[in-house]
């Protein structure tokens, strides 16, 4: 006689369910998705996803805060390590994209800030004020060190958090580039444009390499 | 007796309607906007929204097409003028840079193409793929000619346009940066990013000038 051995669930996490329904919110978008979607893609009760998130909204804010903390952290991380201003942008990207890219990969709630309540919107501005300041404070330094070419750190810094911010549009977590290199090789070039005197770019090897794909199936029609 | 002189409207334009279309999805959203909306800030009526668009989902095609045809423009206008790849790269982005925020400012709706129908959707993915495509062709070229580092031009690629696309988030028509001037700083920083000598960056004169507002209200909360 067999016995049955009890279906062990994987533990449900406030981690897990923030990958999922991101994942779900960039695939039928925010307005799509409901609280009963999330509990059904991890066969639970909607009073389980309660147990570890109040709502929806919830859930996206909880998303931005962690974005941010992985932001904060690379530059906190970059900070502590690095002696030159352009080390020390490229170790703070490279951090940030990492994370994206490994843990938020279709993440795309970022672009929905909308549905963040009048606080938490604060709350999210404020710490992303913040971040753009130390970004730019970063550049700035290297501007004055001479080892930066000078420019505006503003329009610049912009342009950095686009390059970074826009990679969950076409990222795609099956494709044939690991974190690591993606995070290395646009952190070398937006660090490369700022530069005096630049080096090589990283990642180079794969321009002999055709047809890798990255291409994910989360990208907007509008990249172009 | 005085005469009445009748109020002159100005001409509705389908161009205007798409402008004021992307300024109100950008406020309130796509779900949070409707043609009703969009008719009462021209003070007509919806009638008359009707006559020069099919539906709200139409409205947010015809903005897609203009941005791809924009885009488009700046290479084929790059590609007639320019004999060197990192003019040519520094052409096209700046002329599609100078439309976005000319035109453009806030049409966030860029970022919202889940209610573009199957159809509409394909077509624009075909467009944007072979503006990809393209962008990957300079870069491509550039390394073979030695003017720009070796490189993954497709991840290189996808950096660019982020920033370029970005700049949607962040641009307010009302700040201190003119198109032209904004365009300038990006596509240079850009296109220095890959050169293999690299020169100055333009704008720079304005690291001199603290405090210049070109933060918008648009701005969403993900981009740190």
């Amino acid at each position: 006689m067999r016995t049955r051995t009890p279906t062990r669930r994987p533990r449900l996490t406030v981690e897990k369910i923030l990958a999922e329904s991101a994942r779900l919110f960039n695939r039928r978008g925010y307005h799509g998705t409901s609280l009963a979607d999330i509990a059904r893609a991890f066969r639970v009760s909607k009073a389980a996803i309660y147990y570890h998130v109040a709502s929806k909204e919830d859930i996206v804010f909880r998303c931005y805060q962690r974005v941010m903390d992985l932001g904060m952290e690379g530059l906190d991380h970059a900070r502590a390590r690095s002696a030159a201003p352009d080390e020390e942008l490229r170790m703070a990207l490279s951090h940030y994209i990492k994370g994206l890219t490994d843990q938020w990969s279709g993440a795309m709630v970022l672009f929905d800030e909308r549905v963040l309540s009048p606080r938490q919107h604060a709350r999210i501005v404020r710490r992303r004020d913040e971040y753009e300041r130390r970004l730019r404070d970063i550049i700035t330094r290297g501007i004055a060190a001479g080892v930066f070419a000078p420019c505006d750190p503003k329009l610049v810094g912009f342009a950095i958090l686009g390059s970074v911010n826009w990679i969950l549009k076409w990222h795609n977590p099956a494709g044939e580039r690991s974190p690591k290199e993606i995070a290395e090789a646009i952190s070398s070039y937006l660090v490369r444009g700022l530069q005096s005197s630049p080096g090589d770019l990283s990642g180079s090897r794969a321009s002999a390499a055709p047809g890798h794909a990255i291409q994910g199936t989360s990208r907007a029609a509008g990249d172009a």
